[in-house]
């Protein structure tokens, strides 16, 4: 059992599981030039944020490894490279921040060494390492939530846990956030059933979540978003895990929409609720989830969704793309330096700092 | 402002609105004879139990009205008529119910008077008395629906009210259950606004409820089920309204799927939960809630839901038809004779002796 990875390097060009074609084919593109990485990024080939972080970093590198000039020219082609590809996805911050470490990597690897091919070198070890880390991240989340995972359910010999949305190893390069426990979990031996909200209006867990641990032979079941209190009721569901888009400092959690209901249902049946994401989720400087604007999205997601209308024509859509989770329904939130719990001010700001040992 | 009627006698034939062409188009068809009325109910252009009961009466009808025997062979047609009706939805309740009614109602105007004519007026004049029943029912679960909304909504220049599901008019002959009190609170010039979860898989929500309140002029806005939570954490909402598919006499309501999540959080944010449902709802045998055991449908209907699979091929699906909520979580039950509060076994109670009076 290994979850199916996103991103390759397969030592001449990236290969990307396509997933535009998910859940129906399991198809692989390999990517050759910054053109393709950037189309790629662009028909959502690749996403999720930390997974569109390593691509545009070994987009870079494709980009400039056939570069005849010399360091300085390197620097300037890097440049346009970058800027060409933080056009793919406009509203990514994880693209400009995976776009600016690797030119800082460059502007730092000229300083040491003019030679334009140990640039590259370092271009192309940054991107394998970020590929690494992004995997090391998401394991050592999940080690952490899988020991949760196994309290939660102690005597049970499968462990049933609901998810919402996608926070798989397909949002990133393998494990993911919130599934990373299971696959941990599972590559142990140990057995799980996830239940998966289909996540409307886009259908991530339907289409993706589902997709995923079925591949990796996890047994799972789709339900309708509002299914959720019957599953809760009827089957017995040890614990709640999904991932985060942004955590404020005192916890609350900013998730797909459909995720503060999940909470407060699992608070209603007193079952667990997590929340697992890595450190760099966490806004230390948003003091509260109120401070965070819901975006609304276009009505045409619920109302056309599905290549025919189903609402009447004008009809009024409401189409917020998250919520906010407050972190008193928050039972745990799951970080790759460990599990924080209420009250969150202190655990949070303790992870924090365990970051500069 | 008039709710849309699904169920007219135009003196000639029954009209009525094409439900199948919903939300694209308004059209409505005219219905002659048993077989044109067999098809319009195997084919869902008319559907909801009050307005399945109403027209299979009417087909009933339709279905001898040339005879030209006399009154023995009137009943003996009368039977066949029936049989015929009865197997256009073999699992329709009201539809058997509705046959029995008007062969019985036949059998006694044979006693009287033996003239086939005056039988035949008296099956039409029993369709059309049903017909007003239902309208008459509805409208009394209306007036005592408005009080309470009314009151939820004290100061508010516009009554804010979550559905799900559709309980409205073209489940009936008109007016509805649920969307009782804003039919008839609207044509008083109260103002509302509707909140109407799409209601996954079947999306009633979004293409019955949205249309009819759209047909009224009544300002509704639909929304995925999963964003009910954010809707009654950011928007004022006065109240919950929904229908019931069976009610126990400890007051556990079962109603469409999803129905359970959104008492739950509607008692985690405040506000009233109410069901509104005619007295033939409550089922006086059946103690508790729990005795109802939770029909399952069809996997397609989540994973091919739009035309297109949305789910991985072979996953598994769970797909309950309704859930049952507990009575602890409902905050009045509304009906033709009254309003039911908790202790709900003594108030159900009290509605039903109201009926010999």
């Amino acid at each position: 059992m290994n979850p199916t990875p996103t991103i390759t390097w397969t030592g001449e060009c990236v290969r990307l599981l396509d997933q535009t074609q998910l859940p129906a084919r399991t198809v692989f593109v390999d990517i050759a030039d910054e053109q393709q990485m950037w189309d790629a990024i662009k028909r959502l080939v690749v996403r999720g944020a930390p997974a569109i972080g390593v691509s545009a970093a070994f987009g870079a590198y494709l980009g400039v490894r056939n570069f005849g000039g010399d360091a300085r020219a390197l620097l300037l082609r890097l440049s346009e490279v970058c800027d060409y590809l933080a056009t793919s996805r406009p509203t990514a911050v994880n693209l400009f921040w995976a776009l600016k470490r690797v030119q800082r990597i460059a502007l730092q690897a000229s300083d040491d060494d003019s030679d334009p091919k140990q640039i590259k070198q370092r271009l192309l070890d940054e991107a394998l390492g970020m590929l690494d880390e992004d995997c090391a991240t998401n394991k050592a989340i999940g080690e952490n939530g899988l020991q949760l995972l196994e309290r939660c359910a102690t005597g049970s010999s499968v462990i049933n846990v609901l998810t919402h949305c996608n926070a798989g190893s397909l949002c990133a390069v393998q494990y993911g956030t919130a599934l990373a426990p299971i696959y941990v979990g599972a590559q142990r031996g140990l057995r799980f059933h996830v239940y998966s909200d289909e996540t409307r209006p886009l259908l991530q867990g339907s289409r993706i979540t589902a997709y995923e641990l079925q591949q990796s032979g996890i047994p799972v079941t789709v339900l309708c978003d509002n299914m959720a209190a019957q599953v809760m009721r009827s089957q017995q569901i040890h614990a709640i895990i999904v991932g985060a888009d942004r955590i404020a400092a005192n916890g609350d959690v900013a998730n797909k929409i459909g995720t503060l209901g999940v909470a407060i249902l699992a608070k209603h049946f007193n079952i667990p609720f997590y929340v697992a994401a890595p450190i760099s989720t966490i806004d230390y400087d948003l003091r509260t989830g109120k401070e965070i604007p819901i975006e609304h999205r276009a009505p045409e997601e619920v109302s056309h969704g599905f290549g025919q209308p189903t609402a009447p024509k004008g009809v009024e859509i409401y189409n917020p793309a998250f919520d906010v989770t407050p972190s008193d329904l928050v039972s745990a939130i799951i970080t790759e330096r460990g599990v924080a719990t209420a009250p969150y001010e202190a655990s949070l700001a303790a992870l924090r700092s365990s970051e500069s040992k």
